[in-house]
């Protein structure tokens, strides 16, 4: 049972009054917002900053929630990052790199937190999304799919008004299956995906023209509705032997 | 002036009784260890995860330590990641993937701090350091050579106790030169660098077979000393229009 099917309408992001992914994990109700908050808050307890509708609990102490150091789980993990940004941090002045980096980061957290996804990672101008952990939806396949129409939909329009001299696009690739969620570092205490499905997330998206989002046959599967006229396209990624079936979402 | 110009030694990785990223960046003594450290941690300023030797200000509070929102700065940047993960990821059980993670991640930020790095991002199997801030520290070029050459050596050694059935060897990129170090999106507030050198060095790592250390020449016209008898390598990287020089340093 999620929040959204305790109060019969899917929460907007940023205003669960208590922590979505606590409840969907633990089942326990972890104040995020309102006076019931203060006591959490003193103990360091806060809203994530992976997503604003789970707290620092399912953040930083996964072994205390999941009570195992990792678990494996069903998930949708999507990548996104600016293409030909290499070319362009080489050309461009720091100041208009640095703008356009949280124009895109914040952009995108937006896009994902609405579909109840976290930004599990940011690493220079990528990330990395999670979805169906911690906070669990069935259809995680189909809320990746919309949470990256509507990054592209969001960063083409915004991207185009800076006028960098520059035409900017992103690239997303998405692949559902199952992970491994867990912490893996002895010293860091965010727990992160890792697995043959994050890699080849990671693998597609680097094959993403601007404006592309790569999504894997399995994660089609799950969510026909939204894949309807789209290309398919087989492609041969790095570190994977066999040719990857792909569709290609295109918006416009 | 640093902490082991006054002391007169340079300070054991974790060893620290004040804050050095704090004390560098701001001439401000942070207790970290100790009973003086007490009141400051009831406040949620504990020891950096990045770091056992900065503490959480320095962490996720950029913008009170620098006054403004990013700084440009000269450092040298470090990213490692297990050759052949992708393809390792898809035919390795789970559980055995996750030690070989976390066996390199601790491995390679034991030796990043113990020169004085910082881990500052971790994604999948890969990690980037950054050798200059908060700590400061002229020879940072050396520096990140020298954790370089540590991770390949303990690294190298551990993974062959493993006895995966697959030969795994760590690759690792170091460039150096100006970057924009601050906060580049609005929900997030741990610091990273981004820039033409931060990319440089991802692709010199993306380069780098099992075992090998690929060193821009910038990085090496600042420690020659740790550069004799290395092999010189002319690379074309993606999304940088001239050909890349760089010497290569194999462990052995």
């Amino acid at each position: 049972m999620t929040i959204s099917a305790i109060s019969g309408h899917p929460a907007k992001s940023g205003s669960a009054s208590i922590c979505r992914g606590c409840w969907d994990q633990m089942h326990m109700p972890i104040p995020i917002r309102g006076p019931l908050s203060l006591p959490f808050r003193a103990f360091g307890i806060t809203r994530s900053k992976m997503n604003p509708d789970i707290c620092t609990i399912c953040e930083r102490s996964f072994q205390y929630v999941k009570k195992q150091r990792y678990i494996t789980a069903g998930a949708t993990i999507l990548f996104a990052d600016i293409r030909g940004y290499t070319g362009l941090s080489e050309r461009i002045e720091a100041i208009e790199l640095s703008r356009i980096v949280s124009l895109f980061h914040d952009r995108a957290a937006q896009a994902i937190w609405e579909n109840d996804g976290i930004v599990n990672k940011q690493m220079g101008d990528g990330l990395m999304a999670i979805f169906n952990f911690p906070i669990t939806r069935k259809d995680h396949a189909a809320a990746a799919i919309r949470a990256a129409l509507e990054i592209q939909r969001s960063c083409t329009e915004a991207l185009a008004e800076l006028d960098t001299g520059y035409t900017l696009g992103i690239g997303v690739g998405i692949h559902t299956g199952d992970v491994q969620i867990g912490e893996f570092s002895s010293f860091r205490s965010d727990f992160t995906a890792i697995g043959g499905v994050v890699n080849q997330a990671a693998r597609l998206e680097s094959q993403a023209a601007p404006g592309e989002i790569l999504v894997s046959l399995e994660t089609t599967l799950q969510a026909p509705e939204l894949m309807g006229g789209t290309e398919a396209r087989s492609l041969s990624l790095k570190g994977i032997e066999q040719p990857v079936e792909a569709r290609v979402l295109l918006v416009n």
